[in-house]
């Protein structure tokens, strides 16, 4: 399993104008973040799990989880995307998490309690949180796929990074902070990179037995 | 430089409805290739040229160039890219490339005037074609470094690939045919890849003088 989580710090958390997703909190970003995380050619990635955390206005915390496992009736497209976060927010929001659509959920749990929720599930055996100056991805990858490990979660900011405050409650849960080599890129190119390299080192493990 | 070329099989050539990207040729993809080749973090790649090739209704092709150099104005959603699109469709196009707006500029021409003048102009050393059974485009790539050549132009298809007749048109250029290895990706996540190991080697060499 791999697991991606993106932390909307201005993403509204109210549902909102599909015609102008950059000025509720960058929810383009989120949009792009879900798509990139889930989308193949003419497919979705089953093995995913997408977790979006929004902390913009009316400042009362929602993360949102998206299983590639059980989604339907998405498509790539930003606004495809924006129309079933809406309709997630439009669900009042609890402690727990509650259906919206097949395979997307919505809670009103924050940071601290979702990576709690998530280390304690136990489905992914590590946690990484991508940071410009982290270490080498590649590298990373290739250690966790010798230990034949390949239930990672991924941690990454918005255009905005992780707070002070954010970054402890991370730090908290893991000690990997990695990077994607030689540019700074955005959140979603990111998860595109790391699939990528994710699968050469699936296709090498698969191929070497 | 690096130049991006896509071709919108069904991607409409007049102005169309920014509400609907999907449904007018799947516009969403050109979007997403156009954001996918230009934009990092915080940032445009100035070496980079993106050619949109619309070959949908009304049956009258059109080529949208932008340049990385020159743009202005555009953000990285979906819409903000549809909406210069849609500028610069707006405009009657001729042979020759009109500007639209900034670093936008459009034209008639088809895909066969369209790679010949690319070739004559000689800013390219190398053309690649993108096709899921192409060879690695990790070596390619390093091979082309080796050679000093950093000037590469690629052909994509969007989600129905190149028709016969404009593969042939593609390979009367180029016997380069490259792919993204292991697993088959949308047009815009190939781009980012191709970013990526192109960045890659070019720090590399960086690097090493």
């Amino acid at each position: 399993m791999r697991g991606f989580l993106i932390v909307g710090n201005n993403a509204v958390s109210d549902p909102f104008n599909l015609n102008d997703l950059p000025g509720n909190g960058r929810m383009d970003i989120l949009c792009r973040f879900v798509a990139q995380s889930l989308f193949i050619s003419h497919g979705i990635r089953r093995d995913v799990e997408v977790y979006l955390l929004l902390l913009g206005n009316p400042d009362r915390p929602k993360a949102i989880k998206i299983s590639g496992r059980y989604v339907k009736g998405m498509n790539p497209d930003e606004r495809s995307i924006g129309g079933l976060i809406n309709k997630a927010l439009s669900i009042t929001s609890t402690d727990k998490w509650v259906k919206s659509t097949p395979g997307i959920f919505v809670s009103g749990k924050d940071l601290s309690r979702l990576l709690t929720e998530i280390s304690d599930e136990k489905i992914y055996n590590t946690m990484a949180y991508l940071r410009e100056d982290g270490a080498d991805i590649r590298y990373f990858l290739k250690k966790e796929m010798d230990k034949m490990n390949n239930n990672i979660f991924f941690i990454l900011g918005d255009h905005l990074g992780l707070k002070d405050d954010e970054e402890r409650v991370v730090l908290d849960k893991t000690y990997n902070i990695v990077a994607i080599p030689t540019v700074s890129l955005q959140a979603d190119q990111c998860v595109v990179i790391v699939n990528y390299e994710f699968d050469l080192l699936d296709a090498a493990k698969n191929t070497s037995y």
